[in-house]
């Protein structure tokens, strides 16, 4: 494909990608394909000779479409929204075309000092202080076990250049609340702490941690001689989105030298709400904390943010240094593979430079104050209707609901809940989440797609109230 | 920005690709920028109101585009080569306009479903059998911290469901060369092995790690109460291309039970070439391996393939299941959120399917060839030329070289090599990485990229002897 075809073809992608956008909502949200029947439509081995250009975009209209549930669709009120704005997407195209690689600052320096410059202005848009480094990591994942592995070699004194941890004489403890996702959960047992030392400590009636119950554990812990490590504090939790009491927590986890971990991955978006910060307040005595504006915020995913305080210390856990990397420049610069996992890394700073300032911050806001005014609009109807419930408090976007029949409780309630859910998924009209909630199934509507407007929300309303009569 | 607007400014971003992929050749390779040069002319502080997209693009031209090094340059020999095929960049614009994720099955089948099948059309294309099942991760560092994650858990009969590596009680032992790739090393002491327990295995005089010396180390290792756990064989090393004796290195593996991880990063592309099989020959032998087609192959950069065999273990170590990622279909289906590190996961497949659908295994196999005659061509030339030395078999696309003045040795000739590879990158015309071997810094000439014909490289080969004259 000479550079000439890549134009042609180029525009046209660009064209399916647009009409796509437009016409999203005509699709159903949630793909309606049975398991295998994307897979028997392709050939099971690689073609030897080309085949033209037409041939895959028909395939992508024939066969990939209808294996596809909508993300970008107004009616996506699943998980938690994960969208791309146009012009972060098209930061991402001049990224993935570039082709150039972050493996050492000098291997593309400006794809190192773009990401020091957006990082670092979305660190001012939600409210930290100076004192935090910023750099973009896939996941959130990936962040919570980078975190767990600097707390693991805080505490050991970088064991890592021993023993490992394996030489530790006594177990080390993690600390989260049953509601923390499941990312801290894996984590933990990825960093070699074991499921017996992820202790959960107990939650309030709002799902939130509760700080005295942290310190109670971590006492008793100490008294039977365990090491008391790393604290995971979630600030919006997946289930209902529960703020932990990050001031508290942290004053625990100072009193004992434990690490802090602040889980923001998707609250982080509503922190450029100023009205939204005292959500995490505390989070200044934290040592690492991850947002991910790949979720609400509209970055084209992948671009979770990891922030620490001691650069120095994340840099020597994670660092490597053979010579085929060494650069005069050394000394002087920000290496990113010495920053995260990967050696190799794309120039995904691009994305977020290009929607922060093609949307500018106010309308970033504006956006976000629609999608928390449509929730409480949406909270109010609960409310006012017999037999429903809203089971956690709505502080951001998302609403944990259910519909009580009279004389239908247990298990044949938790029934009568998926069912709703799978029928308003298969209506193909909306898409929802159920999940549990103190051992009961209820039903997320997380609302913030960037085309969900009221009215999107009000006929979800409606649909909902059908399904479940 | 509406659906119409993104169309414009997407044909503009494509024409502004097109034209940067056709006048790369132009630029110097390797960016000039000093450290904070692109930093300071981006604003510290993001805008808040919105920005034109005349703007943005403009500062693509008169910032960014000084701050790169050129990995897609037809003179860039540098570190290995990181192709993006054309076709290859426009599947990814089709992933990052959908915006779709991966997170369970049925968050969108197709994603999970033609990740299937083009990892298997991989597998074939590299003359595996069929009992290996691939996975796409973001790179190779990934890829081993998964291989000797599981490696520990195999080890461990899952001791990560009970006290993890700090309740073992023998210390467990990583065997590698030297020679192998800097992100072993990392991965195991993320994993938490600790530096004690990675133990380097002597190599012979071709830089490939010696089974005897293996064995004997095992054995050793074992007499000392030590528990054995895995290998990593390379297969093309980064510094010189070498390649561990992996049947060898598997019978040693298997008669002490321990796992064997391959890291054919760099040469599993050369495995479409039933030629070039002998280099991984017992690989059939191994627990995991990963190759990169996103290095010489030309995927768009991130795109590792990792590969297992027991897929029921990986997935045992890497999976949760929370509530809100439960399906119907999750009994029936590939979940990719088990399959790795990351919940959330990019369309990552369809820039692998759009390459080989629009090169066709022959052009891909030819384009390789190519490079394997042109690296031939200059070893030819280098082995003729008086001072000149190869350090290394050239077996792949990367020779090792050295010019040899007489009277100079030790650490002048250090200095001098160094000293001359940095003019030659200096002078923009190419990109050579140094590096050392057997302690002595020398040259790698990496031979790869897209757009590099013999032309190049015998500019390449004029440009050097002027240099170090």
């Amino acid at each position: 494909m000479t550079s000439e075809e890549f134009r042609q073809a180029g525009h046209r992608i660009v064209d399916w990608i647009a009409d796509y956008r437009a016409k999203v909502a005509q699709f159903p949200v949630m793909a309606r394909t049975a398991p295998g029947e994307i897979r028997a439509q392709l050939p099971p081995s690689p073609p030897d000779t080309p085949e033209t250009f037409d041939a895959i975009l028909a395939d992508l209209d024939k066969i990939v479409i209808r294996g596809l549930s909508h993300w970008q669709h107004p009616s996506f009120f699943g998980y938690f929204p994960s969208n791309g704005l146009p012009s972060s997407v098209l930061g991402d195209y001049v990224s993935t075309g570039l082709g150039v690689l972050g493996l050492s600052w000098q291997s593309s320096p400006a794809l190192t000092e773009v990401e020091e410059v957006t990082t670092d202005w979305m660190r001012q848009m939600a409210g930290l202080s100076d004192t935090w480094k910023g750099v973009i990591q896939d996941t959130a994942s990936t962040c919570t076990l980078l975190a767990l592995i600097c707390a693991r070699e805080k505490s050991t004194s970088y064991g890592l250049s021993r023993g490992g941890l394996q030489s530790e004489p006594r177990p080390l403890i993690v600390y989260a609340s049953a509601h923390s996702h499941s990312s801290v959960d894996k984590a933990a047992l990825l960093a070699g702490f074991g499921r017996e030392n992820i202790h959960l400590v107990e939650s309030d009636e709002n799902f939130a941690m509760r700080a005295d119950a942290l310190d109670a554990r971590i006492e008793r812990d100490l008294a039977q001689g365990l090491q008391p490590c790393a604290v995971v504090a979630t600030t919006g939790t997946t289930a209902s989105t529960a703020l932990d009491p990050v001031e508290d927590l942290a004053r625990v986890a100072k009193k004992h030298g434990l690490w802090l971990h602040v889980d923001a991955a998707m609250a982080g978006s509503a922190m450029i709400l100023p009205e939204c910060r005292w959500m995490w307040k505390g989070v200044e005595e934290a040592d690492s904390l991850v947002l991910n504006p790949h979720k609400w915020l509209g970055i084209a995913f992948d671009c979770s943010l990891y922030y620490v305080r001691d650069e120095q210390h994340l840099v020597r856990v994670m660092s490597t240094n053979p010579s085929y990397l060494q650069t005069a420049a050394d000394a002087q610069v920000r290496n990113l593979r010495d920053w995260g996992i990967p050696l190799g890394r794309r120039f995904r700073a691009l994305k977020l430079w290009f929607a922060i300032r093609e949307q500018g911050v106010a309308a970033l806001q504006a956006r976000l104050r629609r999608d928390l005014e449509n929730a409480q609009w949406l909270a109010g109807q609960v409310r006012a209707t017999p037999h429903w419930r809203i089971l956690a408090p709505v502080v951001l976007q998302t609403l944990c609901i259910r519909y009580e029949p009279p004389g239908l409780e247990g298990e044949a309630l938790d029934r009568y809940t998926q069912g709703w859910a799978d029928r308003v998924n298969k209506s193909g009209d909306a898409y929802l989440t159920p999940a549990t909630l103190e051992g009961r199934w209820m039903v997320r509507v997380s609302i913030g797609s960037l085309q969900t407007e009221r009215e999107h929300v009000e006929a979800l309303w409606k649909l909902i109230q059908k399904e479940v009569s």
